[in-house]
């Protein structure tokens, strides 16, 4: 496993050498463990891995009281703690030396204030951009990735499958959210990949909702998006249902969406545009007359961050490709009844084709 | 309650003016909570508040999917939706005129990609630091807002309660945090503060070290550091008990802690630098031999985030002041014996006194 992390480190400073850049400050702690093993949550400390490529020197600045874990977890030999009175950029200088014209950063994720305060320590150095090419390394997930989110997919169907024998008319958005996440844990679970939406009535209409006393009501849809890291790799799915029999404009909102997830999913294939899955989806949808309603693009990448490249919406031209690993989820959203969103998660193989890696069902399921 | 944040988003206005700023973007969650009403997490999407200082005009730049959301819970009267698709920076542009040469941003929040974006939709425009205005008005809790915090500290202390009778040996970490984070939601927080951190033996001396499968042992240290949201605003505490009869060191250790956990939260009075607190808790383990364990500032100021201003490190001159809420957690972590930390909230009131907000016993605890 350490050959993973060290092969990608070469990589970056492979990158640097060819694009005459003397140093990669790589300092998001997914990028970080994505290069070096450790996973860690610094808050508002100072983490970042220099690589140097004048030297290849690989150094780990990490906050003094996870210096203990960065040294077990991390790869990297030379590990610098930085004590909470320390100024980081002025260890970072020492360790650079006086000399450097071009640093290579993350440019989506260091701030304004950071990039500034490396500027005044090193004056002079110009900023360059790294976030192409590490986006461009994560993009493509092995089949060792692969397996990690399959087993978080694994986990987090099996909690959906919690939720068909405990969401009952009368308890609230809340609850039912906190049954679910209790679930997670106890399956082995990490965390939440992100905070669980459990929405129900009308509300299920808010496609970014947040559960609240709401109650489960007859009739009504119930709306869960949820997923779960394990292993340091995401999950996520979206099911909806109803509570009872519903009513007959409600199946086939349910119905329009589901054929949408289908298509969406037919269109992903190597080669055509990303746009193509947004549009298939969308089509469907349209032709059903729900087009003003399904009202976000279908999907988005995912992998150690709940959020990746690339992003599938209809204007985008690039490449579907082999390693990419992306959720499919139109929905509807009619702001008088309700929302329908129906979410699986897609691995484009090295043959070009999609494997779906959800399988919970996406039959219509009358609850209660 | 709507007038507190037109009278916020006005602060920032007269600010703009005073320094001759034509126009501010706040994009920040937890700014734009501040000065709207508005909360949500846009995730990767573009969210964003604009004052224009030239006309007073005030606009909520949030996603399309989240825009009847906005409305709802926004006191801001103007919401553009931004689909996927669509270019913010277009549109921010359209709204701002082509003649803006001055705009505050949070340096400390908005990216250098974004703000080359930014830039580029906008040439010449200079980028001012929003920052310390927001942080300097969001540093003074009123007490509407420490009724808040209140409410957090009592949801949290009755978790922690929680602990004392269902930590049982052979207990696995992640089973505990599971249950606590359990609690958490039935007792209304709508999430926790920051991942949980259970941790047990040796374990407990990683002061960000995060759950796992190790199991609660008789005479190990269990350490449990949590905090729940709850109106949007934090509690943050960190309690440490003994499985059993422990050792007589590791009560020196505990009563070192409490000792210093008391010492530190005496010296914060009004007027005094922000490290006396520091150091009057650091003077307290280092008398007792422990001072090298203690690898970590004494605390930070929160509210709505967890980890806002202050910083409480040795070398922070910054004064005490009225309005002040912030942590006070020594810790004493010995590698081959673990760690005990001990963690109050602490709210310096209008006398310049402080309040202890959280009220949960410090006496040492045996389990089981």
């Amino acid at each position: 496993m350490s050959e993973i992390y060290r092969l990608r480190r070469q990589r970056v400073i492979h990158h640097l050498k060819e694009n005459g850049i003397e140093a990669a400050l790589v300092t998001s702690p997914s990028m970080v463990y994505y290069a070096t093993g450790f996973r860690s949550d610094p808050h508002e400390r100072f983490l970042a891995l220099l690589l140097d490529a004048r030297s290849d020197e690989e150094t780990l600045f990490a906050p003094e009281l996870d210096a203990g874990a960065a040294g077990e977890m991390s790869t990297v030999a030379a590990i610098v703690p930085i004590g909470d009175t320390e100024n980081p950029y002025e260890k970072l200088k020492a360790r650079l030396g006086p000399s450097v014209s071009g640093l290579a950063i993350e440019k989506n994720h260091v701030t304004v204030d950071k990039a500034e305060r490396l500027q005044a320590a090193m004056a002079g150095v110009r900023l360059h951009n790294l976030t192409p090419l590490l986006e461009g390394m994560r993009m493509r997930k092995t089949r060792e990735e692969i397996e990690k989110v399959r087993l978080a997919v694994e986990t987090v169907e099996k909690v959906m499958n919690h939720a068909l024998t405990h969401a009952v008319v009368g308890m609230t958005e809340l609850e039912l959210t906190g049954e679910l996440e209790f679930q997670m844990k106890r399956l082995g679970a990490e965390k939440p990949s992100f905070e669980t939406i459990v929405l129900t009535g009308r509300r299920s209409a808010l496609p970014h909702g947040v559960p609240g006393d709401a109650k489960l009501a007859e009739n009504d849809f119930l709306l869960i998006d949820m997923g779960v890291v394990q292993q340091g790799y995401c999950s996520d799915i979206t099911r909806t249902f109803i509570m009872g029999e519903g009513t007959a404009e409600q199946e086939a909102i349910y119905e329009a969406v589901r054929a949408a997830n289908l298509r969406g999913i037919g269109a992903a294939k190597a080669g055509r545009p990303l746009s193509a899955v947004d549009k298939a989806a969308r089509d469907e949808i349209v032709s059903r007359g729900y087009g003003p309603y399904f009202t976000h693009r279908v999907g988005h990448g995912f992998g150690m961050d709940i959020h990746e490249y690339p992003s599938l919406h209809g204007s985008n031209p690039d490449p579907i490709q082999p390693g990419l690993l992306f959720t499919v989820e139109p929905g509807i959203y009619v702001p008088e009844i309700g929302g329908v969103r129906i979410e699986d998660d897609l691995y484009i193989r090295e043959d070009g084709t999609a494997e779906v890696i959800t399988s919970f069902t996406k039959h219509l399921i009358r609850l209660g």
